[in-house]
């Protein structure tokens, strides 16, 4: 199997939607995942257009969710926030939308009530996200991010949180930035089988921005991720769509649009599809 | 059960191990968490003849390893290093020494092999630290550190990287800081038993420090970690021995002396004693 490469929009996030898609489509790039600002700001008939006129795919829809802080009309807020994001995903043909667990309200430090949450609210919006045809990933991050944007940091736990949920509509998303420290990832991956809604690779370094801990991700193969174990156990959980390059880094955001997807091209085809392609067992 | 308090030297790192001793003891504290350069530095039975003159019993002693990135000639150094560790532990009667993985070498992104050459070592350590009435505690470090400093980052892989190794010789050092995120915690640590050889209490709150970010611990409730959750985990596994508080934070080096004594005696009693000793049930 040859990995197919997403960019993910967040890689160039400071060029508006129609200038990735366009620059994208001119050097071979046939998905993207979009991000719901600017696929709102641009409008869904525009991008569906877009889209249409350049040949790329839609992989993912970021970013909703942060329920794990949330009550009462906080929550009633933020729900009525993700079925915004689950109708943009539809109209624009997103089949997956990254959901984000949140962190905790300042003083409160119960990341299980937390998780708990995240477990009621996915329970409310399954149905619906199901109904839209749009199926809701949820994406541990890094434990750095447990208090203050995820209390979901594993893939374990993710599982747990949505076990008995219809699969077809909750899923997970993995990102290696987030999990590559698990001693427990292989393990999780494989229990995970078709679970798996998407797949972001990255790398990480030390030491991270100081002003904002984010933006430290790096292009594939430019840190310490052992990108090709993580993705070689993703494929043989099953998984087969497109993998997304997300990078947040004010670095890369500074370069030409052309430049940023030539080095994501280039990265992705060195540190994901060269090493699983060499592999000698034929990924199941 | 009320918990008794150990000041790990790291939090008064600034300062004498002479006059933290005497500090402390004058402030009621009857237990230090030692570390291996200051009592080196002061000689093992200037350091017994200073414990036994201010009636403070040595918990632990901080902190020998690093051997996940090494083979060969350095393999050998490193090993030598612990052993010269596990005897001045001996020398001064600290019953445990803090054990850390280490990182990875450059280029060197397999963390599995990197655990392994951990077990591998604490295989050929456990009986020399056995024959010398000293127990080996790994201590899984923040995920944040995976590929720098430990590739043990969950209190679960550290009793798996353990497993089969003599109880009395090897244990796991449970750090809140490093482990509070994970939702594995609480069945880790039942799991974990009699293996958990030491406790250290802190705070976790971002953003790290840009120049050094293991230096962001807080006091115990300073932080948004749920440290009575934590502590009631550890003492129904049947930990019973004193409670370190473990913090590396510029600020609060800058103190006086008795000043970040004062305000460890008073956070570990609000933050760790209060609330273990206000719990209905009595814990086993």
């Amino acid at each position: 199997m040859i990995p197919l490469l997403s960019i993910n929009q967040a890689t160039t996030r400071p060029y508006a939607l129609t200038d990735t898609a366009r620059a994208s489509s001119a050097a071979g790039v046939r998905h993207l995942g979009l991000w719901l600002e600017p696929v709102a700001e641009l409008g869904a008939a525009e991008t569906v257009r877009l889209l249409d006129e350049t040949g790329i795919r839609a992989t993912s829809m970021s970013r909703t969710g942060f329920v794990a802080d949330k009550s009462g009309a906080a929550l009633h807020s933020a729900l009525d926030d993700v079925r915004r994001a689950i109708e943009l995903s539809a109209a624009v043909g997103a089949p997956t939308l990254s959901f984000i667990a949140g962190g905790l309200a300042p003083g409160d430090r119960d990341l299980r009530a937390g998780a708990g949450r995240v477990r009621d609210a996915l329970e409310v919006l399954a149905p619906e996200a199901r109904a839209a045809g749009v199926r809701l990933q949820l994406e541990p991050l890094h434990p750095l991010f447990a208090t203050s944007r995820s209390v979901v940091t594993t893939v374990r736990q993710a599982l747990g949180i949505i076990e008995g949920l219809p699969v077809e509509s909750v899923g997970i998303l993995v990102d290696a930035y987030a999990t590559f420290w698990d001693a427990d990832l292989h393990d999780a991956l494989l229990a995970a089988g078709e679970r798996i809604a998407g797949y972001q690779v990255n790398d990480f370094v030390l030491p991270l921005p100081a002003e904002d801990h984010m933006l430290g991700r790096l292009l594939p193969g430019e840190g310490g991720i052992d990108l090709d174990a993580i993705t070689a156990s993703v494929i043989q959980a099953g998984y087969t769509d497109p993998i997304e390059v997300e990078v947040f880094h004010e670095q890369l955001w500074a370069l030409p649009l052309e430049t940023i997807i030539e080095r994501t091209v280039r990265t992705f085809t060195t540190a994901v599809v060269a090493p699983i392609t060499a592999r000698t067992e034929v990924p199941v």
